[in-house]
């Protein structure tokens, strides 16, 4: 029985996964880079500016010193933004012991290599044994305690098998997979989607483009996928679908709020600068296009949406690419 | 090329489908079993009641004599209530011409029976040519031209076709399918999750709940339409989880609208009368819970649907059929 585990990062997810475990009766250190986070943690024992609202539990502690929350743990939970995956892979390998589980909860594909996150984390760390946790799971409603359903995936089952324990609650489900690629894929490529569905909310579009839009969205994304290794079931479950339908429904997803604006007429730039916070779907959409043209994957709605981030596409009521 | 096609029924679905077809250049004949229907689409050209706002062309009449209806059109479109689909398809047989077309526009299976709106069709009008019209599509939204998708459905692939053709237009966009079987099935079962999904929001629950409902939703559906001889990929489409979602996440839908106030407390009954309207997800529930049990198909969520509806089953906060 797992007893002590780390969590990597102390964004609203983080906090959320935290409190989820240390409510299952796991002995739960959060680690943060940054030094006022942890005072602010320790003092409040709430994420103020995050997760407001959520009490974090008193079998919860907080430290900045990378080393002490490995060398502690039996599992770590990897919750740290895509972009900073391989600093802090790199940094965990210093003290990582071998056969220690790691939980990737980022999601995206690397800028410039489109990498998926348990590859990055491979690359830095020599047999990494990594578990993917994906699943539609807004962090303020797992805060919060509301029925949530989530998947660990890993082609090592026993691995996911034991995150899935850990994590499991009545109101926190967890199932497993093996098909850690297409789970992983599912999860980072679905932020493309939501900003597309953001674009088209943003030009006053309705309730039967967004599904269009959602359902042509799963397809191609899906065909990305098989291309690279992935079961085309993955693409219609929890990881698939599901997720995609919470993130372009909800005004949760910055990627979503991000889409909005530039559909009301805003450049990419400053819907990002309004959002203040990191748009994953931008870079996402990048390493999917990329992926697809070596690949030879026809993704129509992928490519419209690299047309309008990259290379400065107006606005235009007409659906081609439906 | 068709130049006149009559609309039998005449609430929001009719009207919206009316006037698309109409913009496309058709004469378009609507007919409404009720007089003062008739005579408030002619005197004020617009359905004041159930899709305000929308002007009906010049090319539209109006009539409630049912034999000129039929006798005059080249097509008919059935767009009637699923409960009178049976009673209005006896009484077009008296008049229809062998080889007409009829464009199946009503989702539900029949109470007693189970059939599908185009079995109920087959079996009182010899020899129908029936294709059907299905996809995410608020009537609302299609008569504001909001950019929308639908699939026309036949076994008959020449009829499905020539049903895209009359339909199809930059905002009102057709796709074929020759998997007639699932595409009604995914019309009709998805109001049964829609009315789940209703009842989760009443319950508090969240957006991460929800998407876990509808895509758990989506399989039990397949599994039934499956062993219905459908395609299971046709529920990955757009007449499948694509219809689901537009329905489960609008307030235009009064599964949904019911849903929620069964969630918050209210009975079955009381919630039926508040919402004012038939809720065809309550027959629906009835007749795919007794599809599923002669197949022996498993069905968690519609199994627990029908325990709620018919048995008196009480609100509980845990989820224990996801």
């Amino acid at each position: 029985m797992i007893k002590k585990i780390s969590v990597i990062g102390a964004g609203s997810w983080g906090t959320a996964l935290a409190v989820s475990l240390a409510n299952n009766g796991i002995s739960v250190n959060m680690w943060s880079v940054f030094e006022d986070e942890i005072k602010m943690l320790s003092e409040k024992r709430e994420h103020v500016h995050k997760l407001p609202g959520v009490v974090i539990p008193e079998n919860v502690t907080f430290t900045s010193d990378l080393e002490k929350a490995v060398h502690d743990a039996e599992v770590l939970v990897l919750v740290v933004p895509s972009q900073t995956v391989r600093q802090t892979a790199k940094d965990i390998s210093k003290y990582i012991r071998k056969d220690m589980i790691i939980v990737s909860c980022s999601k995206g594909l690397e800028e410039g290599t489109g990498l998926r996150m348990s590859e990055v984390i491979g690359e830095e760390i020599k047999d990494a044994k990594t578990v993917i946790l994906s699943g539609p799971s807004h962090a303020e409603e797992v805060g919060k305690g509301i029925p949530t359903t989530v998947v660990a995936a890993s082609c090592d089952i026993k691995a996911a098998e034991l995150v899935q324990d850990i994590f499991m609650s009545p109101e926190f489900r967890v199932y497993t997979n093996s098909d850690a690629v297409g789970v992983e894929l599912g999860g980072a490529l679905k932020n493309v989607i939501a900003l597309c569905a953001g674009i088209s909310d943003g030009l006053g579009f309705g309730d039967n483009t967004k599904a269009a839009l959602m359902t042509r969205g799963i397809t191609e994304i899906s065909r990305l996928g098989v291309s690279m290794g992935a079961n085309p079931q993955t693409f219609a479950g929890l990881t698939g679908i599901g997720d995609l339908i919470v993130t372009c429904t909800s005004m949760h997803s910055r990627n979503r709020r991000a889409g909005i604006l530039i559909g009301q007429g805003k450049s990419p730039k400053e819907a990002m600068d309004e959002v203040k916070m990191v748009v994953e779907g931008v870079t996402t959409t990048k390493a999917a296009y990329e992926l697809a043209q070596k690949r030879k994957v026809p993704m129509p709605i992928t490519f419209e949406a690299y047309e309008v981030l990259f290379n400065g596409k107006k606005r235009d009521r007409r659906c081609p690419t439906l």
